[in-house]
């Protein structure tokens, strides 16, 4: 069966917690936009077209509730800063209330779109993977970050149903282990060989010539193509650019931002110090250290060989 | 007062457990070399010069206790592979013993050695650490990895008693987070201002222009130049590269292994993979996904600016 991150069921939004995978599977029953927001805050659902699909919702359960549509936009769009696809989808929602149009028809349409893009996406990047290639990915880019299937993950997932031989290395991606904890438990599900490595392991993977090529999502793409995204995406594009490795972006075209041209201009969302010292409520730093809690970072587009979208592949270099 | 990892009591060894630092300040009592060599393998006691020193008291105990000393030396030995102090520290023991001389005299030369060569790591080091430098590490290099003040961090920390301005980014150094831990625990008690990040933060910074050099410590030296030191190093070499920030190694000449060219050459230690799929005890991946932990890299000497060691400074580049 087919991991789901959410599920819309007209007077509420099931969302299954991902802040306690993999060893429980939780589901929030969400009935109002602000319990919307407070999940994406908090990070129960991450990924950026998966925040999208589910910020769409929280305004139909806000509107419907009668609260004022501005006031429901603003509680949703002031939770996370980076994730374009998270005001690509609070601005169709709104556009289709404005016109008269029903905004829960529009946020299915955008669930359904992100989930057909994936797949697409799938079948053209599929193509881009060699056989028997050694991809190295972070953070979780599948079916739980996105409508289904997933980008970076959804590409590995179609070439592996189309029988292809995968292997992944999975970053575990500090502080939240998102690879660790939601990357290889889709990838255990779906059968996909893989390993987890600390971080810091993916350069001396490279250089012992062990990575094959690399696929990431994107939280938000600019005109030029520079793609902010999880932190330690660029050292990872630093390292592909040296070892001569082939660094791939996987996102639809609802994380491109129309507005931005440079990178350097992509908010860049800072979290809570006590998500880098603590870990499952244990400090791990002392108290009177401060720590620097980046959640993500830009790839310039001269990093990147190319960005995989469901409209096509944008070669960048090479 | 200065930080010690442990002290010499003749008749067993005081033991820092840096397992349970920063929170928990326990010594372990150690009365043989099997006790020694159990605390080297778990990591009660790390860095190189440190476990070099331990050791060499764990064969002074071994002996005294009158087991023979090849098996002494060899249950030392067959602890942890790749730092090469630990060698060279059993070795000095091991001849004094053959040649007459008392193994326990030795021993504490072997620590006060030490001792004198960070001290003097950390003038020469020092001149190389520009005032309002924002300097980057890794791991644990300080008076816990040795016998006393410390290699890189010793050279942070002469340059700070020295009156200059210093700020320390601090890597976690996953799995085992001695950045997090036991470096901002030292930072600290010494009042140098700095703050932990992830490791996969230290590119996007580098990026933004906010570290000014990077200094490591290492754990085997090659004759070229090749270094060996905590998985990660490699990683912060060819970004400091990329980026054209000095990249700098402290360590004393008991880390230089006279007899290896080549640094692909160096055993590379593979541990447990329960310390990469637990955070402090726990369980943060699928039961079913494996893990890779190699605990070192190599980092080629290409990738070095300068070995800082209590001899002089080796360029390397530049």
């Amino acid at each position: 069966m087919e991991v789901k991150a959410f599920f819309w069921k007209k007077t509420h939004l099931l969302l299954l917690d991902q802040r306690v995978l993999p060893h429980k599977e939780e589901w929030l029953v969400l009935e109002d936009h602000r319990q919307v927001a407070q999940a994406i805050k908090d990070m129960a659902v991450r990924g950026a077209p998966a925040i999208g699909c589910v910020a769409a919702y929280g305004f139909v359960l806000g509107v419907k509730k009668g609260y004022p549509p501005e006031e429901v936009y603003n509680t949703l769009k002031n939770t996370r800063p980076t994730a374009y696809n998270l005001f690509y989808a609070l601005d169709r929602v709104t556009r289709a209330l404005k016109e008269g149009a029903d905004p829960e028809e529009e946020a299915v349409k955008i669930e359904e779109e992100d989930y057909k893009a994936n797949r697409q996406m799938g079948e053209i990047g599929k193509d881009l993977v060699p056989d028997n290639a050694r991809v190295l990915t972070i953070c979780n880019t599948g079916a739980l970050a996105t409508a289904g299937w997933g980008t970076a993950l959804g590409v590995i997932r179609s070439a592996h149903r189309a029988g292809k031989k995968v292997f992944v290395w999975v970053c575990e991606t500090r502080p939240f282990l998102q690879g660790a904890r939601l990357t290889a438990w889709e990838l255990l599900k779906e059968g996909i060989p893989h390993s987890i490595i600390t971080d810091s392991t993916a350069g001396f993977l490279m250089k012992k010539g062990m990575v094959d090529c690399v696929l990431v999502g994107a939280d938000r793409i600019t005109r030029r193509g520079d793609v902010a995204n999880k932190i330690g995406t660029y050292t990872l594009s630093v390292l592909a650019k040296h070892h001569r490795i082939p660094f791939y972006v996987v996102a639809p075209t609802s994380t491109f931002d129309p507005h931005i041209t440079d990178g350097d201009t992509i908010p860049i969302e800072e979290r809570s110090q006590e998500e880098v010292k603590s870990f499952h409520g244990c400090r791990v730093a002392p108290d009177g250290s401060p720590a620097l809690h980046w959640a993500f970072d830009v790839t310039p587009a001269e990093n990147i060989t190319a960005i995989i979208t469901e409209k096509g592949v944008v070669k960048l270099q090479g």
